[in-house]
C-alpha cells in the first residue's frame, strides 16, 4: 500500500486522478489532496472518507510514496522538494519533459524507462500521449520515416477554466449576449485557434514542438522526422488528430489494421460500410486511443492516414500518470 | 447586361449569389430565381425589385444568358436543358467538375480555362477553392512535389439545413434537451465528424478525392501527389485547412511569403509577435482566403506548413462562380 499525494487535486486532471486511483484500485494507504491556497479547506469526498485538501508547501510531502503533479508552476516549485522527501514524483508539467535525467513515459511505449528515474518520471504532453499509443505498433511493424499531424484539441488541455469557458460562451451566444474571452485568446465558441501554448523556434508553437521532441524521446528515435499543426477547437474533452505516416517499410493497411487491432490500449473503430469511425463526443470519460479512417496514402509508397481521437484528460493526461505510477509498485 | 438565373435561389449559396451580384454590380439585366416547387412562389427582395420565385422546369432557361447552378441534383436535371435555351451554366455541383469537356475554374489560378468551355463551367468543391487559392503563388514559385492536407469544415458545407441543426443542436444543449441529428449522420454540436460525402475508392470519401483529383485537374498538373482528411466542425461557415507543401525547387520562407503577399485573392495574416492567425469566426462574409502559421516544415528538406481559412459560402461557392461569369463578360 502506498501512501499517495495529488498536487493540483481541484483543477480538471487533479479530479481526474482521484476518480482513476479508485477505478483502479490503486492500492493506496494515505491519499493527500494538495493544491494553491485559494482551494485549502475544500473537502472532498473519495472511497467513502472526507478529505481536507492541503496548501502545497515543501513540507507536504513528508511520508508519500508517490506524489502525482497534476501540471502547471506547482512542478517546478514543489517537485524537487517532493523528491528530498523520498516521493517518486510523476509530473504532469512540462517542466522535466526533455531534461536527460527525467524518463518520458507512455507505459503502451516505453515502460522499461520507468527504472532509470532518479524521483522524477514526466508524464508527456496530452497529444503526444494519444498520438504514441496509435502510432506504436505501426513503428514496431515498419518503422516510422516521417509522420505530419495536424490537431483538432478540446477546450479541456486549457483545463477546468477551458471547458467552463467555452460553456460560458456558448451559452451567451445562445442568448445573443456578448461573449468575453479570458482562459483563450479569442473566442473559442463556433470558432478555431490554430495556436495552443506560446509561440517559439521557427514559429512554431511550444504544443507543436512537444509533439516532435517528446515523441522523439519516448521512442528513443531522434531522428523519426514529425512536423505538427496543434489547433484548438469547440471540443470539451477529447483530443483528435489526423496523422499521416510514412513507414520505413512496405506494410499493407491490413498489417497494420491487424497490428493496431493487437495493440494494447487502442481500439480500432473503422468501418466505413457501417459509417463507424472514431468521434470526441463518443470517446470521453474512457481510457483508450481510438483509430480510425485508417487507409493507404496514394501520393507516397509507403503512407497511410488514421485519424485518432483520446480522451485528453483520461489517457492524455491522469491515467497515463496512474498507469505509471502502476508500473513502479 | 446578361439576363441571369439562380438555380436553387432559397439555399444558403442561392442567397449568397444574390448579395454577390449586388455588391460587385453584375450587369444583370434580368434575374430569374429558380428553385424546387416547394420554395416556389417566395417573394425576394433584390436591389429594390420584388422577385418570385418559379420552380425550375426544363422550360425555365429561355433568354437566360448565365445559369448560376448552386448545386444538388438540380445540376444534372436541368443543366442540359439550360445549356440547349443558350445560356451558358456555372454549376457549383460535383456532377460535371472531372468531366474532360467541362472546364474547372478558380479565377485565380486558371482563368484562361474559361475559354474552353462547350456550354457548361464547374465550380470547385469549396475546400479545393480555398486550398488552391492559397497554393496557386506556391506552385508558381517552386512547384509542388506532394501536398498532406486535413481539413477542419463548417456546417455551412452542408447548405442552410447544416447551419440551422448546429443552431439547434447548441440551443438543445444550453437548456438541457436531447440533441437530434438529421442532416449530419452524428450530433455536430461539440463533436467532429471525420466523414464528409460518402466513401468510395480505397476508404477515401468523396470529398477527400474531390480536393485531389480537382486540384491536380485546376492545375493541369496530374502528377502532383496529394493527400487529404476531411473533417466536419462546428463551425458556422469558414472552412479551415491545414496544409503541409513538399516543394520542387528549394525556396526560402521570406520568398514564399512575399509570393503570397502579393498574390490576388490572398490576405496574409500571420504575426506570431502580435498573436494574428487567420480564424474561421473572423473571416466569415468575406471573399479572400487567408494565410497563416507559414513556416518551414524542418521534417523534410523542402517543406512548409500553413494554415488557410475561407468562407465557405462566399470564396468557397457563391463568390467563385460569380467571379467565373465575371470571365465570361
Amino acid at each position: 500500500m502506498s501512501n499517495v499525494a495529488i498536487v493540483g487535486a481541484t483543477g480538471a486532471v487533479g479530479q481526474e486522478f482521484l476518480k482513476i486511483l479508485a477505478e483502479r484500485h490503486f492500492p493506496v494507504e494515505e491519499l493527500r489532496l494538495l493544491a494553491t491556497k485559494r482551494s485549502a479547506g475544500k473537502k472532498v469526498l473519495w472511497q467513502g472518507q472526507e478529505l481536507e485538501v492541503q496548501e502545497t508547501t515543501h513540507e507536504s510531502f513528508k511520508g508519500i510514496d508517490i506524489a502525482l503533479f497534476a501540471g502547471g508552476s506547482a512542478s517546478t516549485e514543489f517537485a524537487p522538494s517532493a523528491v528530498k522527501s523520498g516521493a517518486v514524483v510523476i509530473d504532469n508539467s512540462s517542466a522535466f519533459r526533455l531534461d536527460p535525467e527525467v524518463p518520458l513515459v507512455v507505459p503502451e511505449v516505453n515502460p522499461e524507462d520507468v527504472k532509470n528515474h532518479k524521483g522524477i518520471i514526466a508524464n508527456p504532453n496530452c497529444s503526444t500521449i494519444i498520438m504514441a499509443v496509435a502510432i506504436k505498433p505501426i513503428f514496431d511493424l515498419a518503422g516510422i520515416r516521417r509522420i505530419v499531424v495536424s490537431t483538432y484539441q478540446a477546450v479541456s488541455g486549457a483545463g477546468r477554466e477551458g471547458i467552463e469557458e467555452l460553456e460560458a460562451e456558448v451559452k451567451a451566444w445562445s442568448k445573443g449576449d456578448e461573449m468575453t474571452p479570458a482562459v483563450f485568446p479569442y473566442q473559442i465558441a463556433f470558432n478555431l485557434i490554430p495556436r495552443i501554448d506560446v509561440f517559439q523556434e521557427g514559429d512554431y508553437t511550444k504544443e507543436e514542438w512537444k509533439m516532435v521532441k517528446e515523441t522523439q524521446k519516448i521512442f528513443h528515435a531522434p531522428d523519426m522526422a514529425i512536423t505538427a499543426t496543434t489547433v484548438r477547437v469547440p471540443i470539451f474533452r477529447s483530443h483528435s488528430e489526423s496523422i499521416n505516416v510514412e513507414t520505413e517499410k512496405l506494410v499493407s493497411i491490413a498489417e497494420i489494421r491487424e497490428s493496431l487491432c493487437k495493440a494494447k490500449g487502442v481500439i480500432v473503430d473503422d468501418d466505413p460500410s457501417s459509417d463507424r469511425y472514431p468521434m470526441p463526443w463518443f470517446s470521453a470519460d474512457t481510457d483508450e486511443v481510438y483509430v480510425g479512417r485508417l487507409r493507404k496514402d496514394f501520393s507516397i509508397a509507403q503512407g497511410l492516414n488514421m485519424w485518432v481521437v483520446g480522451d485528453q484528460i483520461r489517457k492524455g493526461a491522469a491515467t497515463n500518470a496512474v498507469q505509471i505510477a502502476e508500473l513502479l509498485l
